[in-house]
């Protein structure tokens, strides 16, 4: 018989300090003790709908159908915001209604969203402060076990949405922005590989000309070894998205760009 | 059948930039392949053996029982310190005798405490500086493959206990300190939702004055998010104690309070 | 049936903070979800293969027969380098070609070194920036299922070797470099007890006098409780080197000394 072990990610803005995270996941134990556990990330920075956002969105396509996310980013605790359960990618993502799960409604594959209601799911006392341990675990529990979402709650068809910014395509011309930087100082942009192909579809790498923080850069590298260290250049990153970085240094560092700095990328 | 593998926990101040941790579990994996391994935190402070007691005491509840729950921060390593085994709250708990098990000591479940002291359960090789490796881990996993606690060693009845600030309950005040900070910036204190129904049962909430550091707090909120960002207020946290928050900021910016800082709740 | 779930550990450079690990964990999970995801350690600091691969070299003794250690510290990734299969002390080493796996070639239960070649076992897409998620990862995913390493591609006679400070042996010296330092500030050599043993065989602890960036320490201490607070002292640490330590302090504070600052130790 195959492991068919349920997988259940976190992703928090808890940090690894504290014993938050180890509280969530003794809860989800208790109930479901085969249950696989992963870290997506404990570092979003506090309270960063739109970093944790990103980093959901990023991770999930590699995991398998049935994988439970549960997504800890909460300013809104003991308010009376509602904790969805998007069904998406043949993948469960439960968040509080605050557009931390806004990759899994953009999903093509969306099915439906609940309103995590019904409090037979969750632990028997229920704190007004830390929802990740009292409800959004013993709630992924139970989906582990195989409780469908429906069971949770009404359906719900204004989950708040976040407002990010989008990517426009012109005749020779793809605008974006930088969305966020990653450990190793690369500028990750919102400008994906079909974006760039409306435009460049045919063209060579060197017709590429991207603008970015006042500065210009030409063509598509293939790898980040490509060229000599300390060179800027821009590339496809393993997101499919276009990225700007420095040869084994930090584009962060070199451009020190703004929040959502704008991006383009024209025909030359 | 359900699954019902072994949950170890661990707990250090190893930090995860070293492999420590890591040398560890590989230990624990190789007596003992189907042990759950959950990370409690290995950030406490180097040596600290307060912040790792805390740590533990706030971790344990949330964990099923049977756990096992290893808390490695030993400035005696190599010492003739002891090694403990505490069974509290049907779950196990092991660490040296220097006080970092305190909360399972004062468990009301407590059962026994022995010495580790079988060296038939040890690698076979035990160096003096990682006993993490050499001895807890090893020990986790024969108590993880159903060894019992008393097969470990002799009964201990004098562990080594902490001096922790207690909390004294007036007419009408309880006294009592801050006893850590979370990454949030929130102050936690040692006065809990029992001390504080002994004098405020009835009052109202507005009636409790909360006095750290210089300031006063007039009531106690119900969410991190009950008030306008930047207002200081007083909450129970996840753990029932009483902590002192700034809305999306930080009470330890605001306040910067010493070590085991004085806390005041007064009824008037 | 004892649960034999293969166990596979991860070491990389991505940090914590982005979700590199977490993608890579959720591709293995999807082709083997029986694997045991250990980390070794994901703060390699960016690029610096040197200390990937003593990293690996402490933390794979402690690991069962059969792991399957993957350590993407790849500054090349992208680039013709190649990526490694190493089969040693019965277990199984992924790496780029570039030193990481150093010592899984100096260990003298060395069976093969191949060149992952075979795309078959790779992911469908492989992008040229994340060979961690779309080939070590499900590579290591097939060996955990059972894949004979020589199945992955050609044997290799030739992989890139690490020049790494070398121990060098008088009668009555042994001189030797600190290679990395550790969360507690100990300064580790690559002095080992048996280089140790060559000189110092019979003779009395008193006897050693170590010299290391400026200073004299004599004797070597058995753990790092042994003196006064603030003492500096040796002692062999636990994966058996020589190590320069402070008592409750950092001797990389006290003592500042280069990278591969050499440390010498005598008889006198």
């Amino acid at each position: 018989m195959p492991d068919e072990s349920p997988v259940i990610t976190l992703l928090t803005d808890f940090g690894t300090a504290d014993t938050y995270v180890a509280q969530m996941k003794g809860v989800i134990l208790q109930k479901c003790r085969s249950a696989r556990l992963i870290d997506v990330t404990h570092e979003i920075p506090p309270q960063n709908i739109v970093r944790g956002a990103y980093a959901l969105g990023d991770a999930f396509p590699s995991f398998p159908r049935g994988t439970i996310h549960v997504a800890v980013v909460d300013p809104g605790v003991g308010s009376e915001r509602r904790i969805l359960c998007a069904v998406a990618a043949r993948q469960f993502f439960l968040g509080p209604d605050n557009g931390v799960l806004e990759f899994a409604f953009r999903d093509t594959r969306l099915e439906t969203v609940v309103s995590v209601a019904n409090e037979w799911y969750f632990s028997e006392r229920v704190s007004t402060t830390f929802h990740g341990r009292d409800i959004f675990a013993p709630v992924a529990a139970h989906l582990a076990l195989g409780v469908k979402a429906t069971r949770l709650g009404p359906a719900v068809s204004d989950p708040v949405r976040l407002e990010l910014p989008e990517v426009t395509i012109y005749t020779s011309r793809v605008g974006g922005a930088v969305i966020y930087s990653d450990r190793f100082g690369n500028l990750v942009t919102n400008i994906e590989r079909q974006h760039l192909a409306r435009v460049f579809q045919g063209a060579k790498s060197s017709q590429m000309l991207i603008r970015v923080a006042g500065i210009e850069i030409r063509g598509l590298s293939r790898s980040y070894s490509d060229q000599e260290p300390g060179t800027l250049l821009c590339l496809l990153g393993s997101s499919g998205r276009l990225e700007i970085s420095v040869v084994r240094g930090s584009a962060v560092d070199a451009l020190e760009p703004e929040q959502f700095a704008p991006v383009e990328a024209l025909k030359s």
